[in-house]
């Protein structure tokens, strides 16, 4: 057992008679106690709604509340908190930018540019923005491993370009894409750039000065924090053009019957009582990972996902998708003549957990000429012991199917 | 100290050298054991991603999500758990009709009624949708002592009434409203009927068929369950016809590059992970609450007002406002010559949580020709000697005032 899995009281547990491996963090993260403690501390000692409250409750909750606010503010380098606004996750995050942002601002003869390869969460909110608005939507070209020619990029994002949206770590392919560059791009044109940062933030340290990114989206629960609590960062000049997607309490400053006006950034953004207990579970989930340090996360996870591609490449029959190279967190393959959901419920048999599927991204499935795939993803709590489990599984799957099916 | 309370760990402290007296839970309630303990043992033994895994954790984590579901949809009484969309809270709830049903149907010469009494999530919605559709917005007229009379409100409605929305209880005044007998009205003349149920659901049985209503709108946080997580009920038929208003993972059927079609009930409403420990410990609320049984939790509510009232009524110098009778949950009230604010901050001096301000009704409380108030309000962890807490804690206040302004 590595030495972080200690901290993961999950991993502490029979699968199907075997111990439990967890490869499916790109799905949802686990949990250390660190959180899990906070969720609880909060709700033993200190819950209550928070803003408005005069007593002493109302304070200590407000204070933890938006004390993680800062440290969100921090780990993403963003100049200040009214950058940050709390959402329920990455998907709201990126609606949130196509409702109140694109959909107010994009006309016919505008285009937006996404990647064939997005979640579509980052793919269908587009899809509606440009139907909605009579924008033209257009997908960069990918290279057969699945990354991309920044070169083609370029050829693609017009001064007709108002918006690019992409990952900035595909959750499928595990591609790490040139956000940074594309930034420069895009806002030589005059659009802005929208990143995808669910598979990035978790795993290494990103920092949205240094990329210059105008929106950040991405999820606590893909970074140990609890479901339900997600952050959208954006340039506050940007943010103070938009209007909230959501009216209700929290968000006002005065409210007529017929005539309302909105509070300052960011809580224009957070209408009705927030996901409080989750924005401090972020905060725990921060300090962490802080704790262990970023650059340790990133170097770990790059050398397990290297060590797994070379251990799966020696496997026969077993068809990896995405680079071989600059990719962090997961991969993505397919056996030979079995469907991945049979090769994950042979898999789940020996107590190895991976997810089989299209990956919330249908439209790379059929770039990949494949209609679902199985992935197995890692994270601080994952070791090369974990990995070596499922090349034993995998061979297991081949042997169990290669009788089967001669 | 009541046989309840002890269910509620936060409520064991000091708090400024006094016990805890929490009479804030109309902001927020405080949570039992058992939903602390659900959400830490989903974190501890079954963490995962819903409905797309194959594998064990995949599997539970699924089963207990939907699981709670099903128990929603038989506390509220619901025909099927297609309409039993989970939400972030009833401010999401609210906004998700205005947004997908109230905005794609209303134009200009249509009318939406509303309470001057609304929590600011149950108007600015609709004021935002009469803004963007045409559709004008009006209100009902409210009796001097806060409540509605039906010939006045049945005047008001009409074959112009495309929506009706309003609180089943008023956060403000505790007014129960008679949403069934509106429910009957506004279907006469072909309307629809929202109806707040943010601080109904917590306090006594709502039964959707019963009443009728076409949509109900409550959040679990007001119920004993984590912060973050809501529902909306919606007639089948109704929700059936509304667009999603978020789009990504979990909600589509089939993604293409440049059209998608999305999932069946409900949850094409549920775009991206959802918040699943939230919905895990609303379960597990319900599950507490059905073991008190809601008769006993709403007779005690009741009581506890009724007692507050009357304790109340004997101060001199304390105004209350709303109903004497038929009302639940809170009494709002105002000390003489003293500002809210510092009525609660003395009483927060003495331990006590009582909340100060508009309680995001700026409306109601020009109605009322205050600024702000106090309020306390009341859940099962509450008693008599609460009660008897703060109206010992407003005779200081009202003594130490009379010195200083004396």
């Amino acid at each position: 057992m590595n030495r972080y899995a200690k901290d993961f009281p999950i991993l502490d547990q029979n699968v199907n008679g075997h111990p439990l491996v967890y490869l499916d963090s790109a799905a949802t993260s686990q949990k250390p106690f660190a959180v899990i403690d906070a969720v609880e501390r909060y709700y033993k000692e200190n819950n209550s709604n928070v803003h408005r409250g005069v007593h002493t409750l109302g304070s200590r909750a407000t204070d933890q509340y938006e004390g993680a606010r800062e440290k969100v503010r921090r780990f993403i380098g963003a100049s200040s908190t009214k950058e940050i606004v709390y959402t329920r996750g990455t998907t709201t995050s990126l609606n949130l930018v196509a409702s109140s942002y694109a959909r107010s601002r994009l006309q016919a003869g505008d285009e937006i540019v996404i990647s064939p390869s997005e979640h579509h969460s980052n793919l269908i909110p587009w899809q509606q923005a440009a139907k909605a608005t009579g924008a033209t939507l257009k997908y960069f070209e990918l290279e057969p491993d699945g990354t991309l020619d920044l070169k083609k990029a370029e050829a693609v994002i017009t001064d007709r370009t108002k918006l690019v949206a992409i990952a900035y770590v595909s959750n499928s392919l595990g591609t790490i894409f040139p956000v940074k560059e594309l930034a420069a791009i895009v806002h030589r044109h005059g659009g802005v750039l929208v990143v995808d940062g669910a598979q990035a933030v978790p795993h290494f340290k990103v920092d949205v000065q240094d990329l210059d990114c105008d929106f950040l989206a991405f999820s606590g629960h893909k970074m140990m924090a609890p479901t339900g609590i997600g952050v959208l960062y954006g340039k506050e000049s940007l943010l103070e053009q938009m209007e909230p997607m959501e009216f209700g309490g929290e968000m006002i400053d005065h409210v007529d019957l017929y005539e309302s006006t909105w509070k300052e950034l960011p809580w224009k953004f957070e209408g009705g009582t927030p996901i409080i207990a989750g924005a401090i579970g972020l905060g725990a989930a921060i300090d962490y990972l802080e704790q262990v340090g970023m650059d340790v996360v990133e170097a770990y996870d790059r050398d397990l996902t290297r060590y797994a591609l070379e251990r799966l490449s020696t496997l026969e029959g077993v068809e990896i998708y995405g680079p071989r190279e600059n990719r962090v967190g997961s991969v993505l393959f397919n056996v030979d003549g079995v469907h991945p959901h049979d090769v994950a419920t042979v898999l789940d048999a020996e107590g190895i957990a991976v997810r089989a599927g299209h990956h919330c991204c249908q439209p790379l499935m059929r770039w990949l000429e494949v209609s679902a795939t199985a992935r197995a993803s890692f994270y601080l709590y994952n070791d090369e012991a974990d990995v070596d489990r499922l090349v034993a599984g995998l061979q297991k799957t081949k042997e169990y199917f290669g009788n089967v099916l001669g």
